[in-house]
């Protein structure tokens, strides 16, 4: 049977990983499509110099990725580019020539997604993006396809492998953050410039895709509280461990009655929890429906295998839709059909709390602190504090009950004033529910 | 735009759940598909006395299937009455009739499921079975799209919620396994005829058609070496904390050099594996791929809403494909593509062991049973023996280092014939690369 022909333009990591599959792989995959998927064109600016894989055979090579987009031997351009510049040209140029598109790219994706889309089923071709959150993990196909029937009432995740990595590293082995950011930096696990991964807007970018796919709305990424895990020290997995519980970066999406509320930040979530056990830098999400209840979903976050994986799958998916004559009909990011999108601030959404404070010791102190918690109408549930001979930077921890987070952060304001703080105190919410 | 008409045949809890989500998510299900997904046909021998859901509307009763699988307004028979004799009726006559098939039957589709799916390539219409394997789990969709461009190279389920829930509360609670099976029997999570479930039958079933899914090979299940849980004690789960493990009922294929070795057995695992947090009546399967790594999969085993979640799923699919014209190109089970299935006997797997011995104290055991793994050339690793004052029934532990099975099995025979043991030594593997 006729082959389906494949360009790529990115020849980068994932590019790379992409190619050694379909060479690699390529008899396995003609067997469970029916017919073959060839690579006919590849771009990169810098192809002289890539090493492509031998049985890949003879395809045309080329730096300048409008010759793929108009290229008559292609039928699907995988975009792995990323970035939001080139790559929102390069598909836009695909779907201008009715190419069908793959794409890995979570920035865009998260931004422009709902537009790509459109045009997509305008121009009646095919689109796919599974390698765009959670590499390794095919939460996609799970969503669009495996528990399509469910309807989606919350969504966690461990989205960021590097601060994953970061956050377990500490808990195993101590540690101040700057300390193992440098590590991970040595390591290859986090950037130079470590901002996208270690303040949460990696996730964030990915939790907008991911809520999209879930809940059938356009989400704007920066309608999306985040933090990051900056302020996050190796005794607040003492004191988490103490409270039955560790911390990780926590993305989530939860359906209430008035909307959806979006975060990305550090927050406690029980040991038992099954997310508590990903460590070092896997990604995992877990998915609550309303009929289907708990499922989880746990693997590789990154790196060019599980990432070309992700990719490949799309690419056997869309050329099955091409060869079958299935152009994309209904858009994952469909706002317009189920009413606009109203954002939840998360001031609103009630949780119990864990503060911790840095103080110089003194008489008085909780005193201070539990008098602030009253006035605010904050039930305080316990004061933990682990032994400690340092007088002048001495760590402890107050609970609260569930209170909603407008009320905490007044209170945290208030507390922030007091002058035996070291620095204003550390508020994380404690999941429940997990 | 039109509706795809579905009939379902079988109205027990799975049938029942399948007609509540189609009822109460009809809306989200048609902005997800396009077109609307209309149940217009049902079938059961009890029809008359069952409850159907108020907005599911009108719908034509019936209690002979034939009326479903010939009816001119269904498109999509939904096979839901399980077994191997009706159920096979009602796929050929859909089949017959051209009408696609979504099925539960896990039974059925271990036996047959090659011959069905190459009946249905034939007739060109669209067969789907996700919920046929771990209900709330969407494995399937997972292994057919999700990471269908992987190469998989081994995968290891906790496939059946009942012996999963008697082992967790076997390992929390203490317990004797026939105890804690009439708890499970009390609360519904086991049958009154236990067999399919303790002797690992049903895990058999669902790790045939996954293995079939993963490898693209026909199994049959009787070549799987199936053992069940009777024989594991409450004593069994602290020797196995001990050594760092638990036990679940592993069910496991792997892709070795000379072929596939499968097997449902009990089996220690370490406890730090995701697969050992799997508790109560969950379900569980963690992949191993060639390029994409680790990826886990976890949800509900059963229950009439999850494993419906599934089926609705399953029925979304289809229509869609029915939509675009596009019938079923590629059996999952197509062994005549890569060759004969051979399966490999489990006596040529090598593992660690753990041998579990109840003996009448007395000097020389040790000894006795230390020779005769040393006459079978197998390396004795531990002696464990946690405190008990019964010396008329003392449990003991003796680990072995990695040796085939065949060798262990020749060593418990030989074993067995002692006069101190007051019952044949319980052998059981220990998982590496969990």
């Amino acid at each position: 049977m006729q082959e389906v022909r494949v360009g790529i333009v990115g020849l980068g990591n994932v590019g790379l990983g992409t190619l050694t599959i379909l060479a690699e792989n390529a008899e396995q995959i003609a067997l469970k499509l029916g017919f073959p998927l060839r690579v006919t064109v590849v771009c990169s600016r810098t192809v002289a110099s890539k090493a492509l894989p031998d049985s890949l055979g003879e395809v045309y090579k080329t730096t300048d990725w409008r010759d793929v987009v108009s290229h008559p031997d292609v039928d699907i351009v995988a975009e792995l580019v990323g970035g939001t510049t080139v790559a929102a040209e390069i598909i836009e140029g695909a779907i201008a020539h009715r190419k069908s598109v793959v794409t890995a790219n979570k920035e865009l994706m998260a931004l422009c997604g709902a537009e790509i889309w459109a045009r997509a089923i305008r121009a009646g071709i095919n689109l796919a993006m599974e390698a765009s959150v959670a590499g390794g993990i095919p939460i996609h196909a799970v969503l669009r396809e495996g528990i399509s029937g469910d309807r989606i009432v919350g969504l966690y995740g461990i989205l960021n492998g590097t601060t994953n990595f970061i956050l377990t590293e500490m808990e195993e082995r101590g540690g101040s953050f700057d300390a193992v950011l440098a590590e991970a930096q040595r390591l290859g696990y986090a950037e130079a410039d470590p901002s996208a991964d270690v303040d949460g807007w990696d996730a964030r970018s990915k939790l907008a895709i991911l809520a999209a796919l879930a809940f059938g709305e356009k989400i704007t990424p920066s309608d999306i509280y985040t933090e990051g895990i900056r302020r996050i020290a190796a005794i607040d997995f003492q004191y988490a461990h103490r409270l039955g519980h560790t911390i990780r970066l926590v993305a989530s999406a939860q359906q209430t009655a008035e909307g959806l509320i979006l975060s990305v930040r550090p927050a406690l979530i029980p040991q038992t929890a099954i997310l508590a056990s990903v460590r070092g830098a896997y990604n995992a999400i877990w998915v609550k429906g309303r009929y289907g209840a708990d499922t989880f979903y746990y693997g590789r976050g990154a790196g060019p295998l599980p990432t070309g994986v992700a990719v490949v799958s799309d690419l056997m998916r869309v050329a099955r839709e091409i060869r079958s004559g299935s152009p994309e009909r209904v858009s994952p990011f469909a706002h317009e059909r189920l009413g606009e999108y109203r954002p939840i601030p998360v001031t609103r959404q009630r949780r119990a709390w864990y503060l911790r404070f840095r103080v110089v010791d003194r008489p008085g102190i909780i005193a201070a602190l539990a008098g602030i918690l009253a006035e605010k109408r904050i039930s305080l549930e316990a004061v933990l504090q682990l032994p400690c001979d340092n007088k002048a930077d001495l760590p402890f921890v107050i609970t609260a009950e569930p209170t909603t987070e407008a009320a905490i952060r007044e209170a945290v304001k208030e507390m922030s004033r007091l002058d035996f703080l070291l620095e204003p105190p550390l508020a994380l919410p404690i999941e429940p529910g997990l």
